[in-house]
């Protein structure tokens, strides 16, 4: 009885695999040539169109109801394989948004002809997201054998994860029911390294503000008011000096107070990762030293600590030459990374007191929130990541490493519905170069992929 | 024989005013219908048509030799009247070239079309410097009598003024006797207040630099890397920070050692002006504070004290929405006023010096010297400023106040050729919104320039 639905051995996965690869590159081929770029307006009947192909792909793979929900524009694509009665349901996410290719002229190849190379397939989308998760549709597909999966599987596909779109939050607040799940898969990361198949144990959060300054009703001319007329830019900067030291700690009274050291088990781990400091900066980070907190480790730096980042400064003069303005408005964009247990709304509410507090009386100072997400903490004790962790141990013949992102992925918290686990992971390589020219994925790790969330399925079945 | 030479009185000047006013004024508007922007390639022809308007019309007047120098695009008229031997030669300094009159539309009449209204003349150029040098023509015409002046005269004219142009410097360093002179009379300047003519006795200087920063080979994503990698506008706003406190000093060691405090006669007379502080703070600065270093009054801070302002800061992000880049580089540009007895280059060494210093080991910083001017301070006490003071007097009916400006005129310390004294005067008004929308000159202000400028030829030939 027990393993009456385990109608599919791995053998069958890779039986797939050998029959049907060629069919199945093409495939994916044929989803990395639609233009979805959901940040830009003019692709919105790409968009529409990738919505479309991935419904009806679901569909030909054995879906039994597929539906386009929340809009017109960058629809949520919801499918759900055959019911199989008494087994836990599985919730798939991913996205067939892709990034902007610009700068095109970087790219080898054009961003939107998928191109192999060295094997690797080059495309906009190749390994964030499309085929990650085509990855799962096809591992889907494998061991479906005589028409019935191992488990439920339910699909979530969306449109505007690179476009920051907030429709599906409220549809998953909405319609709780229709992603209900056991497990969520999310299969949106990279290994740790080749031959590292990693499971993430927290993402950190976010919160992006604009800060403005205004000194003065307009621009002065700093002949004539130079050494009276308070400076936008001066008030501006020594608010941004005032938000870290030099040694790296953010100076927002209270930030730290919320921040939840990982384990040291976890740190422990971590540490027995491969990790050469001196390449990493030299080649990966490309700089002369790598700064913010040193007394802790690089890999607790970028993974569990926050960190207070300027993305640029706007306002006065800045073409080439010579202006002698005195600016009366000048605008900053800052961000933090969060880690668990910081609340994005409560370190906007830190940061705007201490803009206020760092801010001469003269001047006038906003704070605007412009997004935020709050940091996820991964129980990687509950059953599906030991089903997940089999599956990387017998496809990759390595143990999975505990890790976690310094990204942000602002749907996932949401996408634990009655707390169901989320398990973080994927088969994406470091040098995959999403968001960047040139972006691939290894098509070994494509396959692997296929193996591994095909087993996956197969065991949360058993 | 002492009065051999002064063939014509006071009245002469006010009998050609009234008799010839519509004329002038009609000449003045072609003059200012010439759209002679010098800063932008698609008005070179207007350039060179503004030069022949000049030349044409200083030899209408009487100028004997009229000569277009130095350059095709921008060319420096050059002008003598009649040569009126064993009296003092002046060198009359002006230009025809003007700002660009972006944003359009903000005026409230075409720019290029003159329009008065309520007693003022407005028009890109009228007080900047167009109407200030035409007064002078008028005045030298006026004066002209029976067909030779009081004086010699020559008139020099350029077109490069308001865009940086260095060719005028080259050519009085080439021909300083075609320059020559006992006195030059500069008319670029406003009246201290309505009613309160104005000497300069000195003029800022100038150190516009350009300070980039560069930390990592190229822009990184701040989920990766957030916590180790160097943040260039980090960087910079540490740097940009450390060159000034907030109590006004600038902290570059050695910057005030070369300051020279204007004399405590200078000084008293500033505090017999009228100034009202509130009411400049509020509507002239626009600001709730005045700030500087604020235990020296406002108009020495702004005259003779050096000043540093922040004009702009570049690189990174700064669209709408929110990218979550750590910027490789970072700009500021930066400029110094400068004071007598500073220089600018020694300023540049010094700014070189403190960036340095304030740079981490890891970043790559430099200094770019954009341009710069020293400052210029004027001996008042040389006779040639006794006659300017009278005309004044017999004008205005009040002693022209001995001010300075807190601007730079690069060209001036080049102008005083053999240590020629440079009368820097004028007879603008605070309110004439130079370089800005819908600037204007007082007609009435206009003619007081026709006077005064013929009442100082006159006296300068007694």
């Amino acid at each position: 009885m027990l393993r009456r639905y385990v109608h599919i051995t791995p053998m069958t996965i890779d039986k797939f695999i050998n029959e049907r690869s060629a069919d199945v590159l093409e495939e994916l081929c044929a989803f990395l040539r639609i233009p979805s770029i959901s940040t830009s307006p003019d692709h919105n009947d790409d968009c529409r169109a990738a919505a479309r192909w991935v419904a009806d792909h679901l569909k030909s793979v054995g879906c039994e109801r597929v539906e386009l929900l929340a809009n017109d524009t960058h629809p949520v694509v919801w499918a759900e394989g055959p019911t199989v009665p008494g087994k836990p349901t599985i919730l798939v996410y991913g996205h067939y948004d892709v990034q902007p290719p610009d700068p095109l002229e970087l790219w080898d190849s054009p961003p939107f002809e998928p191109t192999v190379r060295d094997g690797n397939l080059f495309a906009r989308g190749a390994t964030d997201d499309k085929g990650q998760v085509f990855a799962i549709v096809k591992a889907f597909e494998a061991v479906m054998g005589t028409g019935r999966p191992p488990v439920n599987v339910r699909f979530l596909v969306e449109g505007q994860e690179e476009s920051g779109g907030e429709v599906l939050t409220e549809l998953l607040q909405r319609d709780p029911e229709r992603v209900a799940a056991d497990a969520v898969l999310v299969a949106d990361m990279p290994y740790y390294a080749p031959g590292w198949p990693a499971i993430y144990t927290a993402l950190r959060g976010m919160c992006y503000c604009d800060i403005t300054v205004r000194t003065l009703e307009g621009d002065l001319h700093s002949g004539l008011y130079g050494g009276v007329a308070p400076n936008a830019h001066e008030t501006l900067v020594g608010i941004l000096a005032g938000l870290k030291s030099s040694n790296g700690r953010i100076r927002i009274p209270g930030l730290y107070d919320m921040v939840q050291r990982p384990p040291k088990v976890e740190r422990d781990a971590w540490k027995r990762l491969p990790f050469n400091e001196r390449r990493y900066m030299k080649t990966e980070v490309g700089a002369k030293a790598l700064t913010g907190l040193t007394q802790y480790p690089p890999l607790e730096r970028t993974w569990a600590l926050p960190t207070l980042e300027i993305h640029g400064i706007s306002g006065g003069f800045t073409a080439p030459g010579a202006k002698t303005v005195i600016p009366a408005v000048a605008g900053a964009k800052v961000s933090l990374r969060l880690v668990p247990n910081q609340k994005a709304k409560k370190v906007e509410t830190l940061l705007r007191r201490r803009v206020k507090e760092l801010a001469p009386s003269y001047a006038h100072v906003s704070v605007d929130f412009i997004h935020g997400a709050d940091p996820v903490l991964a129980d990687v004790t509950a059953p599906p990541f030991d089903r997940i962790r089999q599956a990387f141990r017998e496809v990759e013949g390595r143990e999975a490493v505990p890790i976690r992102s310094g990204g942000s992925i602002p749907i996932v918290p949401a996408l634990g519905v009655k707390k169901a686990p989320v398990i973080l992971t994927g088969i994406g390589l470091p040098d995959d170069r999403l968001h960047a020219p040139n972006e691939k994925i290894s098509l070994e790790q494509f396959w692997k992929g296929v193996r591994v969330f095909g087993r996956f399925f197969q065991l949360m079945g058993e």
